[in-house]
């Protein structure tokens, strides 16, 4: 579908699977035309890694393609040592600009932003503004809207390209700009800005410092980046690890085993539960060992529902659809679903007793019993484990820690055991005075 | 950290929490002044929601706030029988534009771009260009690029603003365009033109019909959402759900239910495969009820290491970073890490059973034989979890299938009933003339 690959489209599909040691190279033998295109197609990373791999005179070149917001992130991906360097490249403007990102962490809303926007000033004409903003051009790269500051940069309005053409050309932008707009500071977290930008659909968010002054833009684009990052984390925790920082191939094979094994033993040592929890019914298991049969299927039902129940939350939380607030209205509507899942699953493990049994009776005289204690075991671990699963990831928020950490694994880790106890608690009742 | 909070924001926080019936009031009660921003902030469901119920007289006002790209995801939005009601209301132009993308199915370029872009001629000298584009602003809104097309509007080339205000005036707009950019056709997935816009960096892509006429622009932000919906559907497949397909609140309590009831089925009847192979070692329960104790241990160990594996590989492919073609590389990969990760639990697993059984004696006197299959047990289930798990997404996207479909769950539940074999093979081998 997509019309046209370059040498360096297919450089870039490459890339990652390149050995380090073979990147520089097949990126010298790119067609000169190629080189910007691809250098600036990397992500920060990828830039810094290349550059430095490079001679020193190659390097001016690519340096200069970068916009002051990424020259800042490649810098902060240069070891320290070669950063003086690769600022000595920079023009006298950019590196500037540069200096100041660089003072902002890199997850906040001044480290994020764009420096360079376009600006009008309240007493100018409509007439003198798009004068003015058409020698902006050459700076601002692309226009979203024009912001309207002040002598000491206090940012008081906004204007669209559309107000500005569609407005009588004698008045002023004072007149015609909108004066209440959303702005952050440049402290604000990167996720609050992630949200105000995809929430409220508007194309650009005002940066400003402390004293008001406008600072820079932050735009879709520059966001993009951050919500895949925050979507991979959440999807890697959801599956049971910790958060990996890079792509598969570029994370080293020991540490990734780290943060695997980490999780791993902690879900093991808390699986160690059922073992212990097991020697307590060791006795029952011996006098009816059909009982064990089942312990498989029990437990890892109850650990589906909770799986459901703890992504479907954890997402909805991340999405801002569900709330801290909201968790009464969550839970009633849970454990609604987990009695009701319950029952449709308790019901085919009920039904699949009985027709077994009837064609090979390896259940034995008791198999009614049995199949009542399995039906009402299904109920209370699918409603338990949906429970749980819910709650989890609101109990975590409200602890400070991030609801993602309520993984699939570790809410099954929780329900096995607490279905270990369930199952031989209806056990007992059910099948007191015939097989127990 | 987000200053000055309007009634449109404080109404957008609380929007989602509402009843049906208390929207159309809410907003209505709102400032005037607040309503356009509000309104535009919404989603398209959302808009068309409150759209209708709005008496007729009132919709206009909205409508005509509407780009024709937004209007057409409005108008899809919106039952059959209101839609001419509703394009009756626009102006010609959009309704005219409008009409164009409906024809295009919501999930391709066609269905997702802006049909209004900033468009220059050949021949034009920079200066005339420049005059040209400043008449266009009110019609784009935006400018990302400005795009070269000929009379039959064929997609030549393309100057940045940058380029243009750089250039001699009285050189024309072909000696500084760029000939060679990215292009797709209208037809092209949702998905491609995300991953082109992400992984390339650029800030908008042109699209074109077959007969290589220029129809719009996709950029990031539109784009966006489309990521987002991804990763979500991505999250809850791995958390072993079909995914659904709108918000928690707004998804129906039964279509909820359908949803997560047809997975925990399937599951549940693989499930039952562990019943099956458990009544084959029933004798050997019998024999040495010692070893019923660990088999939640020993399964949800596997079962957590593939849902790891798995989790990791499905992220990896929907970024891009790992192919199909890579599966021998991460087969190589994850063997290793399945081998270390097992030899670690294990040996925990290990120790486990020997410091307990020096505490209290409640292994019998073979307790280091029962030490040594469980050791040798988790060394074989954490390493059949793990490459399970990786492999799985490989197996499903070679054919043709989502690989997100390899939830946790269902590797869990794969992996529960190869498990229970290994288990109970290791103890006939181990514990053969003892226990056995």
């Amino acid at each position: 579908m997509i019309e046209e690959t370059t040498p360096s489209d297919e450089l870039l599909d490459r890339w990652a699977r390149l050995r380090r040691s073979q990147r520089r190279q097949s990126f010298q033998e790119l067609p000169r035309e190629y080189m910007d295109d691809f250098f600036l197609a990397l992500d920060a990373p990828a830039q810094a890694e290349l550059l430095l791999a490079l001679p020193y005179a190659e390097r001016r070149l690519f340096v200069r393609l970068l916009a002051p917001d990424d020259a800042a992130d490649l810098i902060q991906e240069t070891p320290k040592g070669e950063r003086a360097g690769l600022m000595e490249l920079m023009d006298d403007i950019t590196r500037q600009e540069t200096k100041a990102l660089l003072d902002y962490r890199e997850d906040v809303a001044g480290g994020l932003m764009n420096p360079r926007f376009a600006r009008l000033r309240p007493e100018e004409t409509i007439e003198q503004a798009i004068t003015y903003l058409r020698q902006q051009l050459s700076r601002v790269e692309m226009i979203y809207y024009a912001y309207v500051l002040d002598n000491s940069q206090q940012l008081l309005g906004v204007v669209s390209l559309k107000d500005l053409v569609r407005a009588e050309p004698e008045k002023t932008v004072a007149e015609v700009m909108t004066r209440k707009l959303f702005r952050v500071s440049d402290t604000a977290n990167q996720k609050e800005i992630a949200h105000l930008l995809t929430e409220h659909g508007v194309k650009a968010i005002p940066v400003v410092d402390a004293q008001g002054r406008m600072k820079g833009i932050v735009t879709a684009e520059d966001v993009i980046d951050v919500l895949r990052e925050m979507d991979t984390k959440d999807i890697q925790k959801v599956g049971g690890m910790e958060a990996l920082d890079g792509p598969y191939f570029e994370t080293g094979f020991f540490a990734m085993l780290r943060k695997r094994a980490g999780w791993l033993v902690i879900l093991f040592l808390g699986e160690m539960l059922t073992a212990t929890a097991m020697t307590h019914y060791e006795k029952q298991i011996e006098e009816a060992v059909v009982l064990a049969l089942f312990i498989p299927l029990l437990i890892s039902s109850g650990g589906n529902s909770g799986s459901q129940a703890t992504t479907l939350i954890i997402r909805a939380m991340a999405l801002g659809e569900v709330r801290v607030s909201d968790w009464w209205r969550v839970a009633g509507r849970e454990v609604t679903s987990g009695v009701a899942l319950g029952v449709l699953l308790g019901t085919i493990g009920f039904l699949r007793i009985v027709i077994w049994q009837s064609i090979s009776p390896i259940y034995g005289q008791y198999y009614m019993l049995v199949a009542v204690t399995i039906f009402l075991t299904l109920v209370g671990v699918v409603t338990f484990g949906t429970m749980t699963g819910s709650m989890l990831p609101f109990l975590l928020r409200r602890c400070g820690l991030d609801p993602a950490s309520a993984s699939a694994p570790f809410v099954a880790t929780l329900v096995d055991v607490t279905g270990i106890i369930i199952y031989f608690t209806v056990a007992k009742i059910i099948l007191n005075g015939t097989l127990l």
